[in-house]
């Protein structure tokens, strides 16, 4: 079956990432960057691997966009990330003028939708897509996790 | 003279940073990350250099420090940064529980501090440390640029 390239589509690709990222023990969040139809990033946290806070999804797919666009503006893209983006990926969408940011599952503690918008005033924000896949990924981790 | 290792000392320092982002036309700020009275990372902005929206003197503090000590959080570290962090870096100062931050000059505009306290709540905040030099030193740049 051809999959059309809609927001499921682009979502069950930010699951593989996340995926990836429950293999090697990190808190299971996947994100992709989309222009055009095209994915022009992948990525998956790595705080653990890489010892470093900064290393959500979130930051280096948008580091890595704007590498492959040689410009560090986002503002023809999509990012598609499995748990809503914290404060600090908030600020750095924000920053990178995103034309459209698209979550999953809800981060009710600490997403940056909870507070006052602080995307751009251009970008628009889409949550709740394949929000029982995402939720049930990052869930399990964590029941795992404190059974463990 | 010997310098005592105070705010002042320390500040200094990420001033000297900034100038080094100036001269190569970076929006200048910089940012030293001290642990045990000792500098342990150095950093000033390369947004432009890099193509990269976060790449601020602090993201790069906080992962340099990282990466130095071995760990992902920064408890027994002070972040001297010239200007007041944005909610990017004020996000990423509060996922490494970062002990002190101590900034310079005030960003009413884009500055963390503007909403609810977003830091992690152990993290003690200090503002206004050569608040004049560091203000000078942002609003020359800006000033210059806008007379091109």
């Amino acid at each position: 079956m051809i999959e059309p390239f809609n927001d499921d589509y682009f979502m069950k690709q930010a699951l593989e990432e996340a995926k990836k990222a429950a293999e090697i023990g990190e808190i299971p969040v996947g994100a992709v960057v989309v222009a055009n139809n095209q994915i022009i990033a992948r990525s998956h946290n790595l705080t653990e691997k890489l010892n470093d806070v900064t290393a959500h999804a979130e930051m280096q797919a948008i580091t890595s966009a704007a590498e492959y666009l040689g410009g560090k503006y986002l503002n023809e893209c999509s990012l598609y990330v499995t748990l809503e983006p914290c404060i600090m990926c908030g600020g750095a969408l924000s920053w990178a003028q995103i034309k459209k940011v698209v979550f999953g599952a809800r981060d009710n503690k600490r997403g940056a939708s909870n507070g006052d918008n602080i995307y751009h005033p251009k970008t628009e924000v889409l949550s709740g897509v394949m929000e029982n896949e995402c939720s049930e990924l990052i869930n399990g981790f964590f029941t795992k996790k404190r059974k463990r």
